[in-house]
């Protein structure tokens, strides 16, 4: 089957109810000439193909068609694909957008999310079809810049890597003696980070004169910024730096036209406008969704503040919202810079608890100095969020936490169990201790590790003193274990530290199973039950996230990792049978 | 015994023949001082009232001191310390530095290896005794700056750390209602780092008012700077930048005194010199030293260019020397910046082997970049140089590189090793190969792995079918084992990979020893021997390092870490006996 066929065709028929009448009857035009076949060739190449087999437009506005991308995915970045819509304009007008030949300069896209204002664009001019758009989010398209979709470069995991490809890529032309310029295309919130300043002073020290950046200065990251973007500094590392009206198309045009024809780097800040940073769909407008687990952390460090009279500093690289922070405790938002983020922990006063809300992923910039910390603060708490959106995240990012000296790991999934790693803390000033948090709503289960933190409980205990075969689970996967095996009756056990400790009755238990699974929603590398396995030398089958997580929202990806109901069911399901065996073999 | 005693008498003794007569009765006076009893309370405490015991001084002008103590230690950073000592001075004029009581302003030095100057200074003004000083890097007194030492704060992992240390506690002063000011003590190298930009730019956006950075523009990182440090870009975060000679005492204390009176935040820029960056003994001018094996990287780089006759694009964070680049083949220094070193090998031609040299700790910043290379750059090569110097440096690095997906990691110990490395890269160019490159002299041994890098060979290999003990070793410490346990006979078997793949034939052997000891000179969690453990499910005995590298150099880490030839062959003899009972068994 074609990749354009594979790819789209299941989203867009799933798509298909939602969709106005006109839509319907050009998506389903489009997919009558895919299934007639002959497309075979490379995605884009196929994409463009499809577009002019159905050259009739549903929109002629790229602005309508990112709302409409949006409506129909119900989620996404579409505030931050508007805000840039100008400067895209702008790329195509100018010959920026590679499009099989090559282009009158080299675009990188540093804002991760906006992919889909590149495809609005593309569509509204005849070179993308109709398709792929109302499958956004929903296991087709993805809102995260790739080389597969039409772009010089892939977004996958760091803040500020798109000015590091620019430099990397500018420096490569200037080699080759190619003298076409390198456009990069990047917001302010991700200037905050650290490694875009070391860009662009190495950009500076090494006489580059071959890059042009042009910011999308909104003034928002994830949250809005402090203050506007420093100009001053920009113009410190580069020879001239314009601004321009942001929402005026024919403006930005002019302003980078002409940067582009002069000598030297520049940069173009263009004022621009954003909303909100995730999308909700008019019809959510008024309605408070219940918090994910993660989203309660305000309210939890709140309550534990209340009870234990702690002096607390919350720090966290803009992501109050992911944890709940506002209107519950005092924060400071350091803005994209995970680094900073950790190292204001280090000279406050021993007592003070010291949060860092950050992200499974982000952190992994900041290795360094969660060491620096761990090894040199007391009262360290990291709330590392898991989240599993459409930017990807590398699953064995908590595990890298648990390899940390002085770092203890724990994924709650209750709020005693939260409490029980607050406390646990407390008792041991001298760990860092870090909190999985999920980006997720479940029903706390009845059972949890609360008063056994570093131990393990039985989510099922067996029905014998000498079950056959057990699965043991860790963090979130307990919640997706247990709802998946209700009622089969195998024995389950649960975890909330990552390096947990057995008590000698339940090792022996496991000892004495002839088969046990492990299960995590994590990698498998170095994670949950490879540890178990060199800790206990019981023979474990693993199962656990195998491949990098993927753009899909959380729904797709519980599938795409063998952790949906389904998945778990049949893998676990023999295990009950194994049970039932042994049931059988001792009547 | 008092921790003065316990820590300083024993190298102060060994140092003794090395002194001259006038410092050896000192130091003699001293010893017995301590010996009398009595110096039982805090470190700097016991330190100063011994300087007051033995009032007399050896010195009088701590750049003298500085030397002394260099000669005495035959290595460290003593250009370094020289080009700071000026500021250092300043400081103490101006009554920052901690003493017992509350000093005018509040010091952080993110010089994190200037300790020494501020030991000549406390020595020459009469609060510290000589006996440290003669132990500098010796198992004594370390150069680099610790809470314990006179310091408020402690560097260990992270350059641009200090600049951190600094904001964190400017805005707990401010925040407790303390108007004293943070003077931050900063060189222009580790304002090459991102996190510095992070920390200035938020100290700017909160508007913070009592931050004054010092900067020892010496014009150098460990390699020269590219260009001067941007006072521009200090301008555009801070409200004030003065320059002034970094050489002239008096000139620096007053432009400091007058930033501190003034309101507001300020950079306070000093113009001074460095020599090279590691202190060489007079006596060892114009040798050339047998360089260390990661030293020779560069010529065994060149070497396969020329074989492959591939394009190679070599990137280094300020350590061209360690891999003894120069001379060898082109290479582009990033100045202290590691993100940015793994960054710019994002958009390259998809042949060209990258090259990244850098340390197998400072990359711990750069984990999120070294995951988003790895998964999308093909032919990538990282070099994580090992150190074991005075710097401390996390132990565990190189096995959280190897949780990486798409990462392969070596210990290659042979030339031939080194270049199986790179022939599978270029076999398999989609997997990002990290090789630690081992900062140590030695002779490689005449059995390796370069015909199975992946697998394990033996270097003893057992005497009978099936033997009762065995001893499996990662990297390096197959080098310091085979030395360790030469001519006892007991079965060795070497791997150069982290997470090599066992034959069945020597799985088997493995498996029927009734013992199998694992060593490696790198952190025991998630290491090459649990590594072994959760594979194989073999009750292997792990060995390899359990705390935190210290500050010591190598031959004394070496000891500390149970790696020195009699630890290991006190552990691994009784294998050898085992062995024994084995062959009588048989007999």
């Amino acid at each position: 089957m074609s990749t354009l066929r594979e790819r789209f065709e299941q989203p867009a028929l799933a798509a298909l109810l939602k969709l106005t009448p006109r839509e319907r009857a050009l998506v389903c035009r489009e997919l009558t000439e895919i299934t007639r076949g002959g497309y075979d060739g490379p995605l884009m190449d196929e994409l463009r193909k499809l577009a002019a087999a159905v050259p009739e437009r549903a929109y002629h506005d790229s602005a309508q068609v990112l709302l409409r991308t949006h409506e129909l995915a119900g989620a996404g970045n579409y505030e931050s694909c508007l805000s840039s819509l100008p400067l895209i304009r702008a790329c195509f007008a100018l010959d920026l957008v590679p499009d099989g030949g090559k282009t009158a300069a080299e675009l990188i896209v540093g804002r991760g999310h906006i992919a889909p204002g590149f495809y609005a664009e593309r569509y509204v001019r005849g070179s993308f079809p109709l398709v792929p758009l109302t499958t956004l989010h929903q296991g087709g398209l993805t809102g995260v810049i790739h080389r597969d979709l039409g772009f010089n470069n892939t977004m996958r995991y760091s803040l500020g890597v798109g000015v590091a490809q620019a430099v990397s890529l500018a420096m490569d032309l200037a080699r080759r003696g190619d003298d076409r310029k390198v456009v990069c295309l990047a917001g302010d919130g991700e200037l905050q980070e650290g490694t875009t300043f070391e860009c662009l002073r190495f950009a500076y020290e090494i006489g580059l004169s071959n890059l042009v950046l042009v910011v999308d200065a909104n003034g928002r990251g994830i949250e809005p910024l402090r203050k506007p973007l420093n100009q001053s500094y920009l113009a410190s590392f580069l020879p001239r730096v314009d601004e321009v009206d942001g929402q005026d198309d024919e403006a930005i045009q002019r302003a980078l036209g002409a940067l582009l024809s002069r000598p030297g780097c520049a940069a173009l800040v263009c004022r621009t406008r954003k909303g909100e940073h995730s999308f909700k769909p008019a019809s959510a407008a008024g309605k408070t969704s219940r918090p994910s687990f993660a989203g309660t952390s305000g309210r939890m460090l709140a309550a534990y503040q209340q009870r234990a009279g702690r002096d607390l500093a919350v720090f966290t690289a803009d992501m109050e919202a992911r944890f709940g922070l506002r209107g519950h405790l005092p924060y400071s938002n350091t803005g994209l810079a995970e680094t900073l983020s950790v190292g204001l922990t280090l000279q406050l006063p021993e007592d003070t608890l010291k949060v860092v809300a950050t992200d499974a992923m982000y952190f992994m910039d900041s290795l360094s100095m969660v060491t620096e910390a761990s090894s040199s603060v007391r009262n360290l708490l990291v709330l590392a969020g898991r989240s599993w959106g459409a930017w990807g995240g590398a699953h064995n990012a908590t595990n890298l936490l648990g390899l940390l000296l002085g770092v203890r790991v724990y994924e709650p999934i209750t709020p005693a169990e939260f409490d029980a790693v607050l406390d646990r803390l407390a008792a041991h000033p001298g760990t860092a201790h870090v909190a999985s948090m999920v980006d997720a709503r479940f029903d706390p289960p009845s059972v949890d590790c609360s008063s056994r933190l570093d131990g393990a409980v039985w989510m099922t205990p067996p029905a014998t003193a000498r079950p056959q075969a057990a699965v043991v689970t860790f963090g979130y996967a307990s919640v997706l274990v247990a709802e998946a095996i209700r009622d089969t009756g195998v024995p389950h056990l649960h975890c909330a530290a990552l390096d947990p400790q057995l008590d000698p009755g339940t090792f022996a238990v496991l000892a004495g199973c002839r088969r046990i699974v492990s299960v995590e929603y994590n990698g498998v590398q170095g994670g949950f039950g490879e540890r178990l396995r060199a800790k206990y030398l019981l023979p474990i089958e693993v199962h656990g996230v195998r491949h990098d997580i993927a753009n899909r929202v959380h729904a797709r990806q519980l599938a795409l990792h063998g952790m949906d109901p389904q998945t778990l069911r049949r893998l676990l399901a023999r295990l009950g049978s194994h049970e039932a065996d042994n049931a059988l073999a001792y009547a």
